[in-house]
């Protein structure tokens, strides 16, 4: 099965847009104040980004097969062989990450405006020591643990071609969550991490404090050095 | 398959029952004083509604699809187009989801003889900053989040149907609460709110406060807009 | 396929005893001192009941299907109307669950060995507050949700005979855990009250205080008289 | 299907590396100073191994069926009858286990370096309570609650031949952690300690302490005694 162009676009856009709604909801979720999860731990913000790749990659299984991630793009195209349709894939996911973004600014519209901290972290990622080479190598490894496990399981059209598939993917993502997001919050898509890093300086949040531009390189570099690192190495193992 | 109209009635209450059994019965858990589950935590209460959907929507597969929610009927009936049988199903989830309420209620009939603190919260949602117009949206996007997921995974017969669909809608039910639940307590489910609401309000128990209706139209109103909103973007993009 | 009555016998005390070890386990580790789990939480509790369903199941399922809880092979029987093996199921299910109780024991043999404080609890159920007939009806309705779905499914051969069906049935007792376990600690099973009650009587443990006798008959009656309603209901409606 | 003596190295390096990664660092995110995860509780840890499982035995799956661990491979050698590639798989799992190992410090490189305690608890198990027989004995019991349902789902090729299969098996061993983690940590894997531990040993970790060899044959014999009982149950009772 082939996926049209226009199909691709919109499957990535929508399917993204919930992934971060899911995403950036959960990490409001246990920061912001006045929210019920306030303070709820991190087992609840590894497992609302993992369902949010559940719901996201099942919405856009359909039009675009799912891949939610320019990582998971990547790292198909170095297994497949087929480059073609990465940057349509890339467009997607950049535009609904900050689809996404917004989508969950409005879900907690009334705490944003009663917000008095920064809030970077419900957008985007941050390291908790800054060291740019540890940081990254944090980011490829991680984002290994995700590409070669997809590759594996055969997953060459996205996340959401597979009713079990999917499952097991979205209980992966928490698990890399629980176990490899410890020192940079694991952005391990690139997506994920830029496209809500736009939202979060374009959005009028009261005290909404930095974007840190000068850490966004390395969510985007590292996922996509472990993804060719992944494809390389599926390319050669398998 | 058809369902009967005696069917679809029978399986829609007894469905939504068992799903605010569950629900109804978390939220109890963890607030009332004697129980054993007290101040567990968001990751219990989110836990506990998602399998409650998988026990009521597999229990209620066989006999009508297992929709629960006059949000999945309204979004199932936008996606296909056929509506004759939508009252009965919303029928049906309001006299369920009012029995499962009390049902919770006789499972904690002890705990709530010796309550001394407002109850609502058990029985519906109620937001955290009172903001009409910022609660509908939430109540909107969220639910747009559950319905979207649901037509794109093709379970237009309900929840029940399939045997992988249900589990992802249970895990997605989860994924709902840890991320977007903490402005209102998620909704998503206008009989979730106004059934239980209405016992509430009937119930004898001591100190129980007030039932709040002055907010009751926000998750009747909100969760219908997103069914339909969903339905809409569902048909125009798949 | 019929299994013999060999394999039913072996079937269940293996099964129910993997249940028990890891349900008994899961209380001590939550409960006794020198635990690395000490103080980890009621979803710690759910999960571990839950996944002890998982594993008894799946081992038990290929030799007497997986009841491994008399309120399930009642429930069965009057679904299907097949009596005759019933005491059979019940006495593997009595005996593997003393046999769990004593492996949950031997796994935490050092640190009963340093125990100071009652430890009931952590064999059999005990109420939040004393009161025989709210005690009961918990346990009535607790085990309605159990049984109910389960005849849905239609697992009459019992909990491990199905893949995807056997997981569900796992996260359905999670969630009766999370959400119906807070005043009595959802027995839903005579066998893995009263077996281990009887092993918390016989094994050699300091401090371990009383058996209490007086309140065993209700984790039995309550979920023998739920399955039978279970069975009933589904009659009817099915 | 037939696996190639190579393959079955390499699946076993790679699926017992991906283990180890998601395992030791989950025990390095809730333990180091600088983590997101700090002081996340035991369900993290027991989700983040099991997920971890799932990770490796899904990747590991198409070279060598992912056994990932000794006790696995000797269970079901006992069960099959079939010795012969035993050696090789153990080498795999043991190069796996100290490759994965390296790659957890990586992950966490800036927060092992402001280390200041002991790190052995992220790599290799240690009792609470120090008694050679009862920590023996607790890995005898857990080892064979993971090796007995394993060989009743029928996973003689590994534990990620089949899809469903393989996401009981990480629920088995969240269950395991839960259940029976609490007096020993739940090594049930001789290379997951073995190996870690000695790249503890040898890894330049400031403060690092010491890498305790005097308990480092328990948790390879606990498991390996554990596996063979199972086995000889299994080929006993069904």
């Amino acid at each position: 099965m082939e996926f049209s162009n226009g199909d691709i676009f919109v499957g990535e856009v929508i399917g993204t847009a919930i992934l971060i709604l899911f995403g950036a909801g959960v990490c409001a979720a246990v920061t912001l104040n006045h929210s019920k999860a306030k303070a709820s731990g991190w087992v609840v913000i590894a497992f609302g980004w993992g369902f949010g790749v559940l719901a996201g990659a099942y919405t856009a299984g359909p039009l675009s097969g799912g891949h939610l991630n320019p990582a998971v793009t990547v790292g198909i195209a170095v297994d497949t062989g087929q480059w073609d349709k990465v940057p349509l894939y890339i467009l997607g996911q950049m535009v609904g990450a900050a689809l996404g973004a917004v989508l969950a600014w409005l879900v907690y519209y009334a705490q944003f405006g009663r917000n008095d901290q920064p809030t970077l972290g419900i957008f985007s990622t941050s390291p908790e020591i800054r060291n740019p080479v540890a940081n990254l190598l944090t980011e490829i490894i991680a984002t290994m643990g995700l590409v070669l496990p997809i590759l594996a399981l055969g997953l060459t059209k996205g996340l959401g071609q597979s009713g079990t598939g999917t499952l097991v993917v979205a209980f992966l993502v928490v698990g890399i969550g629980l176990s490899l997001g410890g020192p940079t919050g694991y952005a391990i898509n690139p997506a994920r991490d830029l496209g809500p890093r736009i939202m979060h300086a374009v959005l009028p949040i009261p005290h909404k404090g930095t974007s840190d531009w000068g850490y966004s390189w390395v969510p985007v570099a590292g996922p996509l050095i472990g993804a060719v690192l992944a494809g390389l190495i599926f390319n050669a193992a398998f």
